[in-house]
C-alpha cells in the first residue's frame, strides 16, 4: 500500500534493534484518515472471504480493526492481555511472547465471542516474530472456528513471523513489508 | 442516549459489587454500528468545543474514540498503561487506580502528541471512581493543554467520579448514567 509506505518513510523512525517507530500516526497517536484507508484496503483484499468477525489484540490493533470493521460490517473482538475482574471465567487463553515488551503474557478471549462457525479476520499493526498471530490462531482453533485471513499493517521481513505464517498456509497480507539490505538500510519489499 | 440504555438493559449484566458487564457489545466484543452512533452522539454534544484531539486510555476506550474521531476529524491519542521498548523517554506520566483491575498503574503519553494549544476531548467507556479521568487531566495539565470535554459511555452514579469531575468544573457528559435505588435495583438517571 503506497500511501502507508510513504507515511512510514516520511514520519516513521527506524531505531537500532529493528524497532520501527510509527507512533506519530499508527499506534499511539492515530491518524484516523490513514486508518480509514487501511481499513478500506483490507476490505479490498479480504472482502471475498465472508468474514464474520475481526479479531485483534489489545491495544494497538483495536483502532485499525474498528475502522476496518466499518467496511466489513462485522463486530470486532479484541484479545485481552491481563486478567480483569469483569471478565468471565470461561475464556480461551494462549501464551504470547511480545517483542516490544520483552516478556510473555497471556491473551484471553471470552468463549461467547468466538463461535465454531465464525470466519475470522485477524488484524494487527505489526508482524515480527509472529507470536501474536500464533496466539490468536490457537484461540480460534480452540473455538473450532477458522482464520480466513490475517491483515497486517507493517511486516518486518527481517524477522521470521511472515515466512512462518505463510508456510502454515494462512492467508496473510501485509500492507507494508520492511526489509533490511546488506548495508543495514531499510527498504520496502513487494508482497509475493 | 436511549439506544445505549436499551442495549445495556437488553445485553448488559449487572453483577455483585457494582460491576456492569457490557463486554458483549462495548468493551471486548464491539458492535461497530453502536460505536458509530455513540461517536455521532459525542459529536452532537461536543462539536462546538473546537476539539483538536481525542484522548483516551488503553484498551477499552480506543475503539469508541476512533469512531468518534471520524466525526470530529481529529487524531486520537491513547494513553499507554505499560512501559514498552518502542516508547520515547520523553513522556507525560500519571498514576491511576483501576477499579476493574484492583491495582495502581502508570499511564503515559509521549510529549510530542499533546501540545499546549490542543483542545482535548477525553473519551472512555466507563466512569466510576473518576481516577482514569483525573490521570488524563494530570497529563493534559502537564502539557499546558486544555480539556474541553469528557465524554463517557456509562457512568456509575453510585460511585463518586461523576460528582467529583463535575465539581471540578469539567464539561462531562455521560450517555448512560446508572444508579442503584434503595432496594438494590439498577435504573438509568437523567443527566442534569
Amino acid at each position: 500500500m503506497k500511501l502507508l509506505e510513504e507515511r512510514i518513510f516520511q514520519s516513521g523512525k527506524f531505531l537500532p534493534g529493528g524497532v520501527i517507530k510509527v507512533d506519530s500516526f499508527l499506534n499511539h497517536q492515530m491518524d484516523i484518515h490513514l486508518l480509514e484507508k487501511i481499513g478500506s484496503e483490507f476490505f479490498k483484499i479480504f472482502s471475498g472471504e465472508d468474514v464474520t468477525k475481526i479479531l485483534t489484540i489489545e491495544a494497538s490493533g483495536i483502532g485499525i480493526a474498528c475502522l476496518a470493521a466499518l467496511y466489513f460490517d462485522v463486530p470486532v473482538v479484541f484479545a485481552k492481555k491481563s486478567e480483569a475482574k469483569n471478565m468471565s471465567d470461561s475464556v480461551y487463553a494462549s501464551e504470547v511472547h511480545s517483542f516490544t515488551r520483552g516478556k510473555d503474557f497471556t491473551v484471553r478471549v471470552d468463549k461467547n465471542y468466538i463461535r465454531s462457525d465464525d470466519r475470522i479476520l485477524v488484524i494487527d499493526d505489526f508482524l515480527a516474530s509472529g507470536k501474536a498471530v500464533l496466539g490468536l490462531k490457537d484461540i480460534v482453533d480452540q473455538a473450532g472456528a477458522e482464520i480466513v485471513g490475517v491483515g497486517i499493517c507493517i511486516e518486518k521481513a527481517f524477522q521470521p513471523g511472515g515466512k512462518m505464517i505463510r508456510d502454515m498456509g494462512i492467508n496473510l497480507h501485509s500492507l507494508a513489508i520492511v526489509g533490511i539490505d546488506d548495508d543495514g538500510n531499510y527498504y520496502f519489499k513487494e508482497q509475493d
